[in-house]
């Protein structure tokens, strides 16, 4: 081998190690990207999740808690998918109506009922809460559990929020799918307690945010067991059986898991009390709310929106302890994609 | 090497060999020993659960039910553990009248109150319905959910059954345990679905049957979120909220698990919902009702209880689809040795 030659080979190894290297680098930001919370700007709240999941984990450390003891709440309408301009069970209720009205022609003298044949919002808006409990007890009961699980998935199959122009299931959050993803792999039970009706989230929520319809805990109307043509079915009654918003949330929190969560995370005053229950334990705890700041991309309704308040969230966040989820800082995406 | 050096080397192979396929055949029969439902007589019940297990398990096969779906559902009293002469948390009951008396001279006044102080079970028995719930909403509400499972430790910590004279946690069944190990270890999310207070079942029944307790679902009292310095509670009130029997054990499956199980174990009549809901799925289901036919080791009540029946599940059971776990024929031991 001459001179020459070493010198060429030389300098290929050269080029070879700093490909090698690059390659090397290149790699670790691809990790680095689509690792845990890749949709998340680096910030306070990123630091302040990734540090808690640090501590309980951490086995040697004070704040490490077991694994069975590790479960997550999450509220769902406006923590984990859109929530504006109204509720999407609502959405599904006035389709609903307008898909049953030919076969009721009793409904046109109920003015709840007949305000949402006409599209007329604000006439809904009078009828008041109500009317509201009158189109939803109408549109989700007299039904067996399986016909109703049906009617959620073939309308949300073809239904479209009125704003976004996509299809409601595609309105999910990224980032905090990730953060579900997140806490999941990190041995944390992940579950939803969310005002909105169990019934109609366990149909899709578990492809959505891949937590299992047991670990959905939401409000509920009376169930009536019966036999018919010798097979059992459940049909659902016009009567609230619970309802599981505000101080609904920890109670259910008791009767559905019995253990309370070590992390939670809301987006309106109607979660406090599922916060505060899951504060009030001993050991290290997360407690988050996400604030609607991203007019852009989602919604900026800041302390009060059509469906609730955010006040005294805010005001507690602010006071230390609580963590805001800034939508337009803290998140890179809005939107999971499909 | 001589042939004597030869030979002796090939007969300490052979005895080797010996010790090792002997060992290997002990070791076998070890496993079968303490192998899956090792306190279970062969026999066509025993066969009908391995069965079932190996057909949804199967993966190629026509009854292969993936593990997300394999639920399984067991009654608790007189199913898990034992329940005669009464049910278990009705003797607590009974005890914390006694400890609570002096505290509460106003008791005198009412007579299923003082029947209980007197021990007079005649008086309790003629107080009927009315007077148990009394006695269960004094014993079991106004204090927070906290207290009272403390209460509950402290109790089984010490009370014994006035007749087997052993702790209560001593007496589940061993069989039954086994059962459920078993089909965990076949990917089953095993749960409780009792007749018994879910407060009063979660302190102890994730030791006794390595159950959380979100998947101990029972019966329950309304509870109040109240704060108190600062501090969230919730407070047992006395008013049923929910009460998860017959019927009711069908809706509770469809409400906490919203899954069909697919298999079910009971022992009584208020069990037949259940299992009727769990069998009326399509693919292969399990459906069994431990029969109390052991007078010697446990007891024998046949059809009619102090607690309840069993006379359609029998009626149900002969017809065939149903199976009867028959105690002194199928099992081997009956309660768990701690």
């Amino acid at each position: 081998m001459n001179r020459v030659h070493r010198a060429t080979r030389s300098r290929f190894q050269v080029l070879a190690f700093s490909f090698a290297a690059i390659f090397a680098v290149s790699l670790c930001s691809a990790a680095n990207a689509a690792g845990p919370l890749a949709s998340w700007n680096d910030g306070p709240t990123k630091t302040a999740i990734l540090e808690f999941v640090a501590a309980v984990t951490e086995k040697s450390g004070k704040d490490y808690v077991p694994p069975e003891d590790r479960i997550a709440t999450f509220d769902n309408d406006g923590t984990l998918w859109v929530e504006a301009p109204l509720y999407t069970q609502i959405m599904f209720a006035f389709d609903r109506v307008k898909a049953m009205a030919p076969d009721h022609p009793e409904w046109k003298d109920k003015p709840a009922l007949e305000a949402v044949m006409d599209g007329d919002m604000k006439a809904v808006a009078r009828a008041g809460k109500k009317g509201l409990v009158e189109i939803l007890m109408i549109t989700h009961a007299g039904m067996t559990t399986e016909e109703f699980a049906k009617a959620v998935s073939d309308w949300l199959a073809s239904a479209e929020h009125p704003k976004l122009k996509r299809k409601y299931t595609d309105l999910t959050f990224q980032p905090m799918k990730e953060l579900i993803a997140y806490l999941q792999d990190n041995d944390f039970k992940t579950y939803i307690v969310s005002g909105g009706g169990v019934e109609f989230m366990r149909p899709w929520a578990p492809g959505a945010y891949n937590i299992p319809p047991e670990q959905v805990i939401g409000s509920s109307v009376v169930t009536e067991f019966r036999m018919k043509d010798g097979k059992p079915m459940l049909v659902r009654q016009p009567k609230v059986f619970f309802i599981d918003d505000k101080e609904g949330k920890a109670i259910a929190i008791q009767k559905f898991i019995g253990r309370r969560p070590i992390a939670s995370f809301g987006n309106a005053d109607h979660d406090i009390p599922m916060i505060q229950w899951t504060l009030a334990g001993d050991r290290r705890r997360l407690g988050m709310i996400v604030h609607h700041t991203d007019a852009e991309r989602e919604f900026a309704y800041d302390r009060k929106s059509i469906v609730g308040t955010l006040d005294k969230g805010i005001d507690r966040a602010q006071k230390g302890g609580w963590h805001l989820i800034d939508m337009a800082k803290d998140w890179k995406t809005v939107f999971a994609e499909q």
